[in-house]
């Protein structure tokens, strides 16, 4: 019983590797494995959970450098823009 | 026992809601105080993996809509430099 006590506040703890020795057949042989199903399940759920939350950080890191490009490309292009704009401004001066 | 089995049973099932009624101050007693310790901690994690999740969910369609309206921008400035260069060739080629 005591194992049991020290893996549930394990568990509250966040250690989710904490397991029980099944050894019996009676009710706390039940509970002991019930108990290890619990953890293994949560340990599931949680690898669940880490992995989506790293697939949605990938995600952002790749629409964050896609926005970054794309807008240096926007700011080059309107540089080139605006030289453009001043060339031509001097030529029309140059050819008057 | 018999219900800190089925509540161990629905925690397994990702049911974190379970809790055990403490009735006693013996090992039963401390087990099921434990028990409701855990499944109040594995709440409390839950909900903070499911806003992490919420707010990563938020950033990816944030820096997805920032990337593609940076992209159109892209193109339309593509588009109306090729009609500048159009022009350009169609003045010159008035004025020869």
């Amino acid at each position: 019983m005591q194992a049991l006590i020290a893996g549930t506040e394990r568990v509250a703890q966040g250690d989710l590797a904490a397991r029980c020795e099944v050894s019996s057949r009676n009710e706390m042989g039940q509970l002991a494995a019930a108990f290890n199903r619990m953890t293994h399940q949560l340990g599931v759920a949680e690898a669940e959970n880490d992995e989506w939350s790293r697939t949605l950080e990938k995600r952002v890191v790749e629409e964050t450098e896609q926005r970054s490009r794309a807008q240096q490309q926007v700011l080059h292009m309107e540089k080139m823009a605006s030289l453009g704009t001043l060339a031509a401004t001097v030529a029309h001066e140059l050819n008057n």
